[in-house]
């Protein structure tokens, strides 16, 4: 006799929305038998309009007393946040060993290694896979798929608001505050854009996905965080000139020093999979020891992706099995030593705005060559309106450090009108 | 106290090579704890000369009293074939309820069906990641992420050794007998490579893949199969010259008719992923209604790659998970219908050998207008050695039938010296 699971959903959302209008369609969804049904619902507003009449579903005003229900088996938390009525909802529902699904990326990348805890001490999964790139199961990839191996990097594009924002500016010339404007009209963007255009919800995945990749506890305070709100048209329009796409990348890399977790814009040459992902997608790269190197590219949101990755989730719980949470036990996770950023190598391109006079580009180069910066690509760009002049130019791999303090020093400078604008360029 | 389970490995070739280095190193690489311990081995040859050292491990001239042995706790199938001992080998672990893990694709695609009953009606795993795409995780994606969801189709490069060919011929202007046996000399090709560039490799991977996408029986005898052995540089220049690469495509479609499954040469845009997806590497789309378009590449095959497969099906072995074989219990298993292959609509390239002669040009468009046919683009190349001329053409999106039917016209006229070559185009 088929089992039959009581579903409890905590945020009902574009997720939530979509989560139940797929349990009411397909219970009977899970491979191996069994039977997912909503038992319970909760959600700020119980009258707001929905696509699922949710009249037929026990109602409850606090998540944590759905959690806690006896008619809830497995815990879906849908509201967000990393702290608040979710925190609190999951770890209800983990205390009373009930199996956790959330879409919650906050919450698992600055709660991760004591929910992990909670999860694996009452023997209960803790699951996520919603939480990131939505239906691409880049979660379950690294936490099951690639046990085989031992992964060095992984590093794309997370957000699909800031991808949606760099390729609508890139593609019809628009400025940042125009496009964000739309995006949030059309409800691509949230009212309050800060956490995708600021990096912080990419910093919250890429942290989620580092903690699976190197069995290490998340570790979002570590995170260098810089988002796509400073990327002005002039950077998207003089990368193109050069053969680049402006991207907002994030990546966790290891090394033996320890791990660097990063977010921020990046030059990827047009050629490049991660210039050619357009739009609201999201794209993953994964690279192992063993495996070499895996490219995954899909929906990075969406209430249809999103739920059917909150449904997988559910499966597996019904199957059973109880794995660690981020592909190690929560009891030997440990928090990696960050890399010195300063230390870091790569090319990047330097963007200057300087005066428009005999001189400059001897004292400009002059300073460059002071600090060691070896210059890959220069292009300077005729004047329109007579005042600042933009000159731009890539460099040859180089410390972070010392274009850090070139920057310096050319900001100094008389002829530079503001400091200088640097962004990383993707390595090949 | 965590579990040893004993690994008992038949086939020792490249994969099974590496598999066993890997569990030497990392005997307890599974996340949730527990070790996987080479108990015993079997393979053609006892002293051929190896990268372990198997004198350790007990050594079996019959694979199936591997399987049997009371010293194997998971039966590792790397043997290959479809039929024989890989086969003899597999029933026997199933039937003592014995988890099976296996990279042979033959053996799944052919016997499937009958396996999965097998292995469900004993209650045990039977896992074969390998068998697709070597170490990027298709077969785990299709079965276990993406149950939230109906995927309606699978398309891709599922044969790395027919994508070098391609990208090789096209890239150096090279014939394909002189590419194959480069190929072969490497070792990236078998001595006798008709599996492979004959599409039958692929074709196996397609039926397998279709059977995880869609919950049906794997039916490889209903896969309409053409290998990129028919495939000259002539066809290769003409598509770059129209703005296209060939790779040989595997598909497996879901309508509500029924499922087709089909690999064939395929012009694939410069700009399609497929088109940029060169040398041995693999790539699958997945269209699903809730999740749109994953895209997934990686490494297809390779020691490395193809043994961290195997070990994380070891892994998932080891959490007691079992799920059906194929996404639907093996009972409820059907062959699906197969779709009348004629009744196919798409663009497709057409190219002719016709004689230097007037009038040509005006019977081949008049024949094609007879047709239905309705021409895309038409290309002529200059006659080199005053003999044939190409003509090569696309259509506008046509019945297949249709363009059968106006190529056995075609080959009818005296002007036209060989059968038209016929190669489909990608959707976009």
């Amino acid at each position: 006799m088929a089992r039959t699971w009581k579903i409890g959903v905590a945020g009902l959302g574009t997720v939530g929305g979509g989560l139940l209008e797929f349990l009411e369609a397909r219970p009977d969804f899970a491979p191996q038998g069994g039977r997912a049904v909503v038992s319970g619902v909760s959600a700020r507003s119980r009258s707001r309009p929905r696509t699922t009449d949710i009249s037929k579903f026990a109602w409850f005003d606090d998540p944590v007393e759905l959690a806690k229900s006896p008619e809830t088996d497995i815990f879906v938390e849908l509201i967000g946040g990393s702290d608040g009525p979710a925190k609190a909802a999951v770890e209800a529902a983990l205390k009373l060993r009930k199996p956790v699904v959330t879409a919650n990326k906050a919450l698992i990348a600055e709660h991760g290694a004591e929910l992990a805890a909670l999860a694996e001490s009452h023997n209960v999964p803790l699951l996520f896979e919603a939480a990131v790139m939505g239906g691409t199961p880049a979660v379950k990839i690294l936490r099951e798929a690639l046990v085989g191996d031992e992964i060095v990097s992984v590093a794309g594009i997370l957000n699909g608001t800031c991808n949606y924002i760099v390729s609508e500016m890139e593609a019809n010339e628009r400025d940042f505050a125009d496009v964000l404007a739309e995006a949030q009209a059309k409800g691509y963007a949230e009212a309050d854009p800060t956490m995708d255009v600021g990096g912080f919800d990419a910093a919250h995945k890429i942290t989620i996905l580092s903690a699976l990749a190197f069995g290490c506890a998340p570790n979002y305070a570590a995170a260098e965080i810089e988002g796509v709100d400073n990327v002005g048209l002039l950077d998207i329009q003089l990368a193109k000139a050069l053969g680049y796409r402006i991207r907002l990348t994030a990546s966790a890399v290891r090394t033996s020093d320890g791990v660097s977790v990063r977010v921020h814009p990046t030059l990827c040459p047009l050629s490049h999979p991660l210039a050619q992902t357009v739009g609201p997608t999201n794209a993953l790269f994964i690279q192992g020891t063993r495996i070499a190197r895996i490219f995954l590219q899909g929906p990075g949101a969406g209430a249809g992706p999103t739920a059917a990755a909150a449904a997988a989730d559910i499966a597996d719980v019904m199957t059973g099995a109880v794995r660690p949470v981020f592909q190690a036990p929560a009891a030997s996770l440990r928090a990696p030593a960050a890399i010195d950023a300063s230390r870091h190598l790569g090319e990047v391109y330097m963007r200057l705005m300087v005066k428009d006079e005999p001189g400059v580009l001897a004292a400009v180069t002059e300073t460059l060559a002071e600090e060691g910066v070896s210059i890959d690509s220069f292009l300077q760009r005729p004047v329109e309106d007579g005042g600042a002049v933009p000159i731009v130019l890539t460099t040859h791999e180089i410390a972070e450090s010392a274009v850090a303090k070139a920057a310096a020093k050319l900001a100094a400078l008389p002829e530079v009108l503001e400091p200088p604008r640097i962004i990383r360029i993707a390595r090949a």
